[in-house]
């Protein structure tokens, strides 16, 4: 007999018909003989309209009365999912985040999980319940109702399987598990069947968003081995743990961000601590910087910096970029928000030489301009034009992943 | 400085509108210098939104996940409240019954409130919030969300009330106050000004349905003084409490009920005990007897005895005295739904004779026949046919308060 936590997001339990699909999945894993724990995030849109009805009374609501508007939605779903399973002569419970006890830090609608004590789950199980829990949710020591901030169900479920030491987290989604590259574009992407935790943090940061990241980084912490597979088919997924066996594969996939914009400085006094002082004024304003380019000193004493951030930050970078230039006499500021982030991920590229060439390549045989590069132990990623982003991805797959395959 | 509680109903918050609406009542007397605490329902159909989605998914849902699914509800309406005081300007903040301090029994759907620990919504009035609780709802001993049934959220006013030694409890509805008769019906009827407990408990019960029984129950209880008034119109209501003056009116109303079944059986034996044995027979199956009307003996020792039972529960009283009457070799069984029971109500007639004279004269300037009659201190009610009805309401409420007035 195993432990099994089993998560299911909004699109799964999103009417009847759908929690009646996962009912039966979560009822055949018990009938199986395994204790069984459930955690879903509330039914499709409720969120979203939830946060539509807030707007119209208030455009700027305290976050702490959103944290105890949105967290009714999982209450609808999970007593409606237990109820669901009683229909098919399972017994079972439904509990809120403050039943099954999560608490959060009190940060209302981007909590953290302090601690899951698992007493009321545990005592629930022993009674031969298939327990519900609320996802995204917890209570603040100020006994207030918090909320995870959007995917933190897959967080839960986690943090649940970490607290009860459970054999299998499974993280019930759209898609079919972790696949090559997204499979609505590159019609020969190859679903994966292990990946490691580092690549998928990496994916994952890098939009594959087929995991939330959190949840990725508490699996490893704990050590809690994840499967990522749909509710509506019913196939293996792909399995999310430490080591895994390489399948002869460099990569573990090819993946796409769009959400980012680019921002550059020419002749930058070449002086130390200029860069320190451009990136903590950038910092002090919360705008997390991902790829930088530092050009070689060019013999005049100025040098060159791009780098790229979130979208949503890309005008307030541009602000502060402008200002640190006046301040510094230094020359022009760009800002291109038409770019895109084209990645390569996988531990193999570790002991193999040549992977970052091989991506090259491949741009180049499309004749497509890489505008900056950046590297990790197991990853690649190159800023390029947006509108040559998706060619890129298949390029880039194919040339690892060749289409006879 | 006053300490009031304020009790909103679904209607009166049914939309972004009505909430504001609401909220502008709410921190007006807020403004006044008063401490503050709003009780509300869910809005308008949520309830029967969310049972008719547990029915989709399970036509005999678990009572205890029923509560969990229907709490959602003044979850929802109390946050959305608090988002609409805060955008007047005034601190607000919800609370769930749990976090409000209700505790009942674990009865689900139709809970008791066995305390109410008042201590955190006090420490949020001392730091000069409006505090928004969550009606109809509290927690069980065993940490379950339980709901006190439909009406619940009048009770749940009146117990913060008396927990917290209120200085007044206003029910906000849609009717203006408690009438003399239903204005929808009698164009003539007269808000009252002041009602006593018992009037008002008499009322309830005989459907008038303006303020939930088990809530006059508990304020005259603990002398909570009530007001029931409109959230839409800025009319002061009507006051129930223990003492009123008699405004040299007889009775204080005329209410209809039609929600009930009247069951007759002739012929049954003249024994000792035997009324006993009917009525403990349909006590045994939880059916509430109101009106009882036993013949006198005819001399062939055998009589006869008719009762009324609430309409839904007529077909199962039918069934009991049936066999009821196979056993004990009675006569015939009757049944008839086409009824409705009229009553008069006044703390005044307990001190007045021919009150119940004046009511019969009414019935009978108007040709209707009375089936039952049936009297206590301060109330009589009469059986009669459905269809006359409203008649009998009109002829009644005229004779007691004439046209003229």
């Amino acid at each position: 007999m195993s432990l099994i936590v089993q998560k299911f997001g909004g699109t799964s339990v999103k009417d009847a018909k759908r929690l009646m699909n996962v009912a039966n999945i979560v009822t055949q894993k018990y009938k199986e003989g395994n204790d069984v724990v459930v955690v879903v995030s509330a039914q499709g849109d409720t969120t979203d309209d939830l946060i539509e009805k807030a707007a119209e009374i208030n455009s700027n609501p305290s976050k702490r009365e959103m944290d105890m508007l949105l967290s009714s939605g999982e209450q609808i779903s999970a007593s409606l999912l237990a109820m669901a399973i009683q229909k098919l002569g399972c017994p079972s419970v439904s509990l809120t985040g403050w039943q099954a006890g999560f608490s959060t830090t009190s940060v209302h609608t981007s909590a953290r999980i302090k601690d899951v004590n698992p007493e009321r789950i545990r005592s629930e199980l022993d009674s031969k319940k298939i327990v519900v829990v609320t996802g995204f949710q917890g209570l603040s020591k100020y006994d207030d109702i918090t909320t995870l901030g959007r995917g933190g169900s897959d967080t839960s479920a986690v943090a649940i399987a970490a607290a009860m030491h459970a054999d299998l987290c499974q993280i019930y989604t759209d898609v079919e598990g972790v696949f090559t590259a997204d499979p609505r574009k590159v019609p020969n992407a190859k679903k994966l069947k292990e990946i490691s935790y580092d690549e998928m943090l990496e994916l994952a940061t890098l939009g594959a968003q087929v995991l939330n990241n959190r949840s990725v980084e508490m699996a490893k912490k704990y050590n809690i081995e994840l499967e990522v597979l749909s509710s509506l088919t019913n196939k293996p997924g792909t399995i999310v743990k430490e080591k895994v066996k390489m399948e002869k594969m460099l990569i573990s996939g090819v993946a796409k961000d769009t959400d980012v914009a680019r921002v550059s400085i020419t002749r930058i006094p070449d002086q130390p601590g200029i860069a320190f002082k451009l990136f903590s004024s950038l910092a002090a304003k919360n705008i997390n910087v991902d790829v930088i380019l530092q050009s070689i000193g060019r013999g005049d004493d100025t040098k060159d910096i791009a780098f790229t951030v979130p979208k949503d930050k890309g005008k307030e970078a541009l602000k502060t970029v402008e200002d640190f230039a006046n301040n510094y006499d230094a020359g022009e500021v760009q800002f291109d928000d038409n770019v895109a982030k084209i990645s390569i991920v996988g531990a193999g590229m570790e002991s193999h030489a040549g992977v970052a060439a091989k991506m090259f390549e491949a741009l180049f045989e499309q004749q497509i301009n890489i505008r900056m590069i950046s590297t990790s132990e197991i990853k690649v990623s190159v800023i390029i034009a947006k509108d040559d982003a998706d060619k890129a991805v298949s390029a880039i797959h194919n040339k690892f992943f060749p289409k006879a395959t």
